[in-house]
């Protein structure tokens, strides 16, 4: 079955100091010929050109929270979009205080964005935030030492699919195709009435993404983050290290994978790794011992859904 | 003769789009054990540790004004050096809005920076904004968009020194020899002058370099900035695009070729290319055209004065 991309590309996989070139936070995703970049940690712009990802095509911007190593990129991407002539609406979904920054870091540089930004600003709940032709977007709010969400990103359901051997045994007319597709029964010339069910076969379930990015383990996950095709969640320390994740509202291995477990999700991600670590085997390891299908975060990686 | 380090490492040399791997501005500079980083592009933190420099003992950072590709990589270095426990005192000589810039940018992250910074804000004059025991620092006002400084750093002058077999020829008394060494006659134990000029040799002519970027070409160059044993210079743009330079208040490789000749300057190095020049070559032929002894800034390169 022909599935359109839904691909996640990881830009920057360390914690607050970038170290070992690793980068701080940003993932860009496609879905089906829409683009997201999720979190804009400093250097994101390099990242985007050294993969050469089409980032002058950005739909919507997601922003966790406000903690540099998810934002610092930030500036330095909008006015290169700027530089670079884009005409287009961008869409930053992110907390209410980012337009401050942007607003007082671009009047003092005398900075002018050419194109139109609309804000949409994130609060504390569970909700349907952003949705467009091709997919949903809600946020999870997460448990954080700032306001922080996490992110669903889900596909739109496709239509149906009509049988094509169906459409002469049954005479289906043309103009009865797009009821049929969009899950109605129909009627052939002579008034006839074609369950859909005989000649349509259903649309692949929506594929499903969830972002966790920076949090301490949630107690309720609710239902929208269920059954993921893949979470990423944030594996600041290891489990040696979980006075540490407690102390700054972060996750463990173990916390990351139980998570995994409790969402049903079909494989798991990992990353935001301390600078302590320069070596990742041992967070892998730890992880996978609990929730088998895990794979490292690494730059320039690319997952599909 | 011995001469103590001073010598300016390339961080980055793009204008305002970073490309083909050219990072945005930024220069770290160690002068006889002290560091200055002069103006902090995005990534400037990442080039720092590329290039194992020791930016945890930068004690000074200047920044020329306040466009993002001079600036959007300060909050980040801020926050990994009070991450890195820095305790000392940092000095930044910039602009004043830049502290707003970043006390915006701090309230709303929630980051503390745990160690003391003193901002001494440039001002439209040539003055000497700042001295220590080894090198003194001028702002020279340049021709762009918004206010911007270049900087002259000038090592001090060291101590005379005394030459060795004059010591026992004249009895020097070792509690006189300060007084030689500051460049004051002397007297033996008898009450005899020594003259200065017979048993000392006077120290090497203080080093100065100079940093010009962003700017159109001056008409009146101050003397301060003159005999400088290195001028680095912008030349963001081809002679060809001299309509471009004048526009945005930039400069040629032509300007910058007839800056370094009008100041005397011992050598030129050219960078802050634009990025409609891939390839780098014509920016140097042009420049050396003019000026011969020019070199290309580019990433990771260092140059000793």
């Amino acid at each position: 079955m022909f599935l359109p991309p839904f691909e996640i590309h990881i830009l920057g996989t360390s914690s607050a100091i970038p170290a070992f070139d690793r980068y701080p936070t940003s993932q860009f995703i496609q879905v089906n010929g829409s683009y997201i970049l999720v979190d804009c940690g400093e250097g994101t712009q390099m990242q985007l050109r050294k993969y050469h990802l089409p980032f002058a095509r950005i739909d919507v911007i997601l922003i966790s929270h406000l903690h540099g190593d998810h934002i610092f990129g930030l500036p330095g991407l909008l006015t290169s979009l700027s530089l670079l002539q884009r005409q287009k609406e961008l869409i930053i979904i992110a907390p209410p205080a980012l337009s401050e920054i942007l607003n007082t870091i671009f009047k003092h540089s005398e900075a002018k964005i050419n194109y139109p930004i609309q804000f949409i600003f994130t609060n504390q709940k569970v909700e349907k935030i952003f949705e467009n032709e091709k997919f949903s977007i809600y946020t999870i709010p997460l448990k954080h030492r700032v306001p922080t969400t996490g992110f669903v990103i889900q596909e739109k359901e496709q239509d149906r699919k009509i049988i094509k051997e169906k459409i002469k045994e049954y005479n289906i007319p043309i103009h009865q195709f797009n009821k049929l597709k969009k899950g109605f029964d129909a009627e052939d010339e002579n008034g006839n009435i074609i369950k859909n069910e005989i000649v349509t076969t259903p649309p692949p379930i929506p594929r499903k993404y969830v972002y966790f990015s920076d949090t301490a383990p949630l107690k309720n996950l609710p239902e929208i983050t269920k059954n993921a095709n893949i979470l990423y969640h944030e594996t600041t320390f290891k489990k040696e290290h979980q006075n540490l994740a407690e102390l700054t509202l972060h996750s463990t291995t173990i916390d990351a994978a139980n998570t995994a477990i409790q969402m049903n999700a079909q494989k798991l991600i990992i990353g935001h790794y301390s600078s302590r670590y320069e070596k990742l085997d041992d967070l892998l390891t730890e992880t996978k011992s609990i929730f088998e299908n895990t794979e490292l975060a690494t730059e320039g990686k690319k997952f599909s859904l």
